[in-house]
């Protein structure tokens, strides 16, 4: 049987307020059960969605080749299509990143701290789901499955905005969810796709404060920008990363070659990546032929400013582009700085505050270095790569936040939870 | 010698964009001498701002008269005019909660999670100041200090617009603060008032994300709702209270009696006083005439819907616009519900989310009611008046978040921060 035999709106046409608000409403009565869910449903649930996901394979996938088909048609890079595409071992894939949410701690009533208050009056606080939790973000079904097993896991509804380019598939990907949302015992509202509203419910979403409790946006930097700058609703940023390492004077070389490298080369394409690399002068001569060397070697385009480029002449210049740029490729910027205030001046300019690394043997510097740099995530003598919440240990990576407010740094379940304070008394009152 | 003999550019005029944003510069790099600031070095700040302020005195008061007179001409209300009022016995409470702000610990530098992973890499998460934190608020001089000392304390530089009707009384305040930031060795910048930039200058701050942290309204609902719409800067939403206590059937009537009196009674004009009664219709008849009575010997002016009013005739009838009311003054809503279900479903319609309380003595209703009621604070058998951050054993009260963003219920100095991961590694890579 097809889960979409009967779609409850035509996919295009207009805004009908009506129905978005009711879905919303929807949601929000999802997420009181959900609030109060064991973590033994909620783990049923998840195990019910990697099982209806991988029977509805064959479905998922023609979906897929709709949305490619037409995705060519609209000239889509190559990169885009690469990140659309859900082939059967993809779905696989993705079946199984649900299952391993399974065996995460559930964050929901963990008791964050208490006391009993002289009068004994006893306080608690502990972890609460938001509620409806938004996702809006571009042509990466995998995300919606993602978004959906994490949120349920931590109580939350889940209201996603996959964009057109995505449209049929994430159609099927929500009907696979919520066929198994209803074999849980589980309100199949729990999760909704809101697709078929089209941009204008992307932008009702972002103002629909009190409905939607939080709103992750995921994807470009201009989608990040534009849903920060037009959100009512709380937002928790998971930007990108132009990430420095610093190589001080006092740099040991094979940590410097081995970390730049790995830095760099494991993979090129995600945000903890580095992109800059910052050299103290004293060191440049001694440094950058072995790291830059090996960098070369494993195929890494330098872009070197001036003084870089007359100690390693293998590499193109740099502009003032490159100070700024994410380039999630095998490329590097290079820069000979004369200290380490102007190695910390350069980060503060340029940085996107998501993770810095210093390779130095020298301790006042290495504190410097942890103290006056404000990022999620500041290292010293260790890769950029470790900024990630499988590493971190937290089972599940939620993304990486680059804002300061509620999470930083790499994010679990439980930075999808918020709290409450139970009080308990015996009749006391204020003096 | 007067705090405000150079002022730095005429109270009125056009926005200056450039001196604005000169301002908000000059507040980043503060900061930045403020995040590494010892808690030594802040508290001696804080005793000389007490000091200065003391000093002062004789000006401040001058300067908040000239206030007072230019809000009496136009038209403000006694209620604004109170709170608009300092008197040198204001100023002295003023200085006193400074100097409490001293004893209080600093969360700046406070390790909140760790671990060594099995590579050796060791992480740690440590709380940091904010930055830049910016507070809009109205006609209230006593927030301007309280709100610099609470940011000084925990690290962060602040940025001050308290709005026209206080512009003189903030200015000599603030001037008072910077010269006390200088005998103390810290940034004058470290606080800084816009009011000079009028309402242009409190709508650039809300745009400026990436150059303010965080915004703090604190005023009229409709101040907190323009900011919280406006803003893209970060906002903690400190709400109203339209705060509920259920009677369940089983209440007794010496707890009914003594926390509702003192929930209403004792401080009618804050946030955590109650405004609505619930009363389970089983136990009407047996409640209604002590717990009202006792209301009314106390003055309070009795809301009862067709129900309550039949039990207890001593009473106005009740519109659906009582539901909705923060009274903030000896005045309650009161309504007969059918059961616990009717009980929590007019708080998730009426309810701010800041803080409901239950007197009962069945265990089950008191489970449901703090698993299902959500609000910052959920209390059994206890005065709402205790969702406080003295009360709380804070020390400091920043206020009480009614969002679920970073904070919820009464906020201390470490809800003023933010954190960072510190890694510390010996060359590890990531495999």
């Amino acid at each position: 049987m097809s889960l979409l035999e009967n779609p409850t709106a035509p996919p295009t046409g207009d805004f009908d307020s009506a129905a978005f608000y009711a879905d919303l409403d929807e949601a929000k009565r999802a997420a009181r059960v959900l609030a109060t869910a064991n973590s033994s449903a909620k783990d049923a649930a998840l195990e019910a969605v990697a099982h209806e996901l991988l029977a509805h394979v064959d479905e998922i996938v023609a979906a897929n080749r709709e949305d490619l088909a037409r995705g060519r048609e609209n000239g889509l890079s190559s990169g885009l299509l690469d990140r659309l595409t859900l082939t059967p071992e993809r779905v696989q894939g993705v079946a199984d990143a649900v299952l391993d949410i399974v065996g995460i701690a559930d964050p929901v009533g963990e008791s964050v701290r208490g006391r009993t208050l002289p009068n004994g009056v006893h306080l608690e606080e502990v972890r609460v789901p938001f509620g409806v939790v938004g996702a809006i973000y571009e042509a990466r079904p995998n995300v919606t499955v993602d978004i959906a097993a994490l949120a349920l896991k931590s109580g939350n509804a889940a209201v996603l905005r996959g964009g057109s380019a995505a449209e049929r598939t994430n159609a099927v990907l929500v009907a696979a969810i919520q066929a198994a949302l209803g074999q849980a015992g589980l309100p199949a509202a729990s999760v909704q796709t809101i697709d078929r509203f089209g941009r204008r419910g992307a932008s009702e979403l972002m103002r629909a404060r009190g409905r939607v409790d939080l709103l992750v946006p995921r994807g470009s930097a201009q989608l990040i920008q534009t849903v920060v700058t037009e959100s009512t609703v709380p937002v928790i940023e998971t930007g990108a990363g132009v990430v420095h390492i610093v190589l001080d004077q006092s740099a040991r070389e094979d940590w410097a070659v081995d970390i730049v490298r790995n830095a760099k080369v494991q993979r090129p394409s995600v945000c903890n990546a580095v992109e800059t690399l910052l050299v103290h002068a004293d060191a440049a001569t001694r440094l950058l032929p072995p790291v830059l060397g090996a960098l070369r070697a494993a195929g890494v385009t330098i872009h070197a400013d001036e003084r870089a480029l007359a100690i390693f002449p293998d590499a193109v210049p740099a502009t003032e582009e490159d100070w700024e740029t994410e380039y999630m490729s095998l490329d590097l910027a290079v820069r000979v700085v004369d200290d380490l205030d102007e190695a910390i001046a350069h980060i503060r300019r340029y940085s996107t505050s998501h993770t810095e690394s210093i390779i130095t043997n020298d301790l006042g510097n290495a504190d410097r270095f942890l103290a006056e740099v404000d990022s999620a995530v500041v290292m010293v003598n260790a890769s950029t790569r470790f900024t990630d919440g499988a590493e971190f240990g937290f089972g599940a990576e939620v993304g990486i936040s680059t804002q300061k407010l509620h999470a930083r740094g790499p994010m679990g379940l439980p930075e999808l939870t918020s709290t409450k304070w139970l009080v308990r008394g015996s009749g006391q009152i204020r003096r």
